[in-house]
């Protein structure tokens, strides 16, 4: 299976430790998705983690795609980029690993979901945390029906800021941070309820953000599901260097039969039966690992194409609705 | 000064355990808001609870604020009555201690509004849990500039169902699980912004309500405030009864330096200057001798009325855009 790395702007250390569990994979190919910057340090990154091969280096990645003709490329940046590289990608039929989100455009969306329903390719994205042993334990009784049929649910998001790069500053460069950081609280809406979204509002505030020009510094989302969960999604930039993780992820679902909450790691259960802390379990396999094994058959993708697309799609349309100060619906 | 109990369906054991702390304080006079119902299970709770004083027990309630001319009164319901109560009240200059929400309707409201301004009075409610320790402190810690400017607020209020009375059934008579349970996480977003409401959107749901009639069994808010704050609201019966507490208090403030959130009976705040748990302090009075205290111009008032007629109409607000799916804006 010959695979690509197009940019190394986000997440490729993760599909490059899969790569070495999977031997009879081949990194064949290796390009910076910019203009004008080399991929070298994409190939100096692979060597001194000890990928083994000797991935070709191009200048440019369409030509990269057309000569090496992949099964799967890793899509990652810049941010902007996503997009134009998932659609290249999924017209010739090559399977996609990308950076999260897919695309930052709704019209660039529904064009890279026509491709693949036409080629077959598939993409996955933005589920990475799906993978985290607290939201996957906390999923698993949710779906073994410990908490009944969920009727509220409350997702957080909240990052330190650090110091970020300059495109961060830019609306066309970044996305938002809707998209960037919320589709993951938004992705666990999606997951914990297996419904699509019927409608969103949402609010988004670049204010008082530390210099970073259009960047929010923080965002509240509101959904209502097609089967009648009512969904938030709290987004920030606001934690504390001192805090004692980077991101303070939670998820709070509320059924008829209990109540199961994820943060700081933990698992936290109330049903009749009692009020009791889960131990978490791990995947049994990692995402990068689950993907391939999708597409090979051995096991479920960890998300459909058709997910992939509407998880992006609520994204860009929450954002929509935050700069419009409107409520979006879903079709 | 004066005092009268009219009907005793909620709140009233904080007034009578506080007038008990207010020997200058005489109750004159005791009746059932409801038509048809005698006050003597008043008369007879009050004996049982030591308030001293001879009391008359009066068959309807606006003769006795008529007759008794008291200078407050506790107006507890039944719920769908409390506005009726306030409004009569108001328009004889009479200050009222009422249970939450002071009113179910719209025009009621604006009604007892435009009659507390010709008079006057005062009325103070739902605002209970300002005087829990945990969220006194938190609060106390906001307004002293530990988290710096606020931009996001989530707040929980998540009871157990328990046995309700038949009439929770009735949307008329019960008013809507938004304005009753909600009310206090409403009132919070209120209090630690410092900021009135630009606009409200919000769902409820009476579906999977264990038969319940037309009350909604869960509900989410997503408010802006005119400062510029983006805050959502969590509210349910969901709660099992296996939980440790009744309710599921909380709220999470996230500011420009810092992150204060109220759990468990627990304030937690993170700031650059560390990660710390802050012992809840109580506060100074209760909230029934601080409005005593503000009508005699000893302290503060817990709330001023405009604050009360503006929260109450946030919770209608709310229950009317979770009934219609539709933004509600506050003129």
């Amino acid at each position: 299976m010959k695979f690509c790395i197009v940019g190394w702007c986000g997440h490729t250390q993760y599909i490059v430790d899969g790569l070495k569990k999977l031997p009879d994979f081949e990194l064949a190919g290796v390009a910076s998705g910019e203009e004008g910057r080399s991929g070298q340090y994409i190939l100096d990154r692979c060597k001194a983690r000890g990928i083994p091969g000797e991935p070709k280096l191009y200048d440019n990645w369409i030509t990269m795609l057309d000569e090496v003709k992949p099964e799967v490329i890793s899509a990652d940046g810049p941010y902007h980029l996503h997009g134009l590289e998932c659609l290249e990608a999924a017209k010739r039929g090559i399977h996609v690993f990308s950076e999260k989100p897919i695309s930052l455009k709704l019209d660039e969306l529904e064009a890279i979901g026509k491709a693949c329903a036409e080629t077959g390719a598939k993409i996955v994205s933005m589920v990475g945390i799906r993978y985290d042993a607290a939201f996957w334990t906390a999923h698993k009784l949710v779906r073994e029906g410990r908490i009944g049929k969920i009727k509220v649910v409350h997702t957080q998001k909240s990052y330190k800021l650090g110091t970020r790069p300059e495109f961060y500053k830019s609306r066309e460069l970044y996305g938002g941070t809707i998209p960037w950081v919320g589709s993951h609280a938004i992705d666990w809406i999606l997951w914990f309820t297996g419904s699509e979204f019927e409608s969103v509002t949402a609010f988004h505030d670049s204010n008082d953000n530390f210099g970073y020009g259009s960047m929010e510094i923080a965002g509240e989302c509101l959904f209502r599901l097609k089967n009648g969960v009512i969904a938030t999604a709290s987004i920030d930039y606001l934690r504390p260097s001192t805090a004692p993780t980077h991101g303070d992820d939670r998820i709070r679902c509320a059924g008829t039969k209990g109540v199961i909450e994820v943060m700081g790691g933990k698992v936290h259960l109330i049903t009749a039966d009692g009020d009791e802390y889960i131990e978490p379990v791990n995947p049994p396999q990692s995402l990068f690992e689950d993907f391939i094994g999708g597409l090979r058959g051995l096991n479920p993708l960890p998300a459909t194409t058709e997910e992939t697309i509407a998880l992006t799609k609520a994204c860009l349309l929450a954002r929509e609705s935050a700069d419009k100060h409107a409520t979006e619906y879903f079709k």
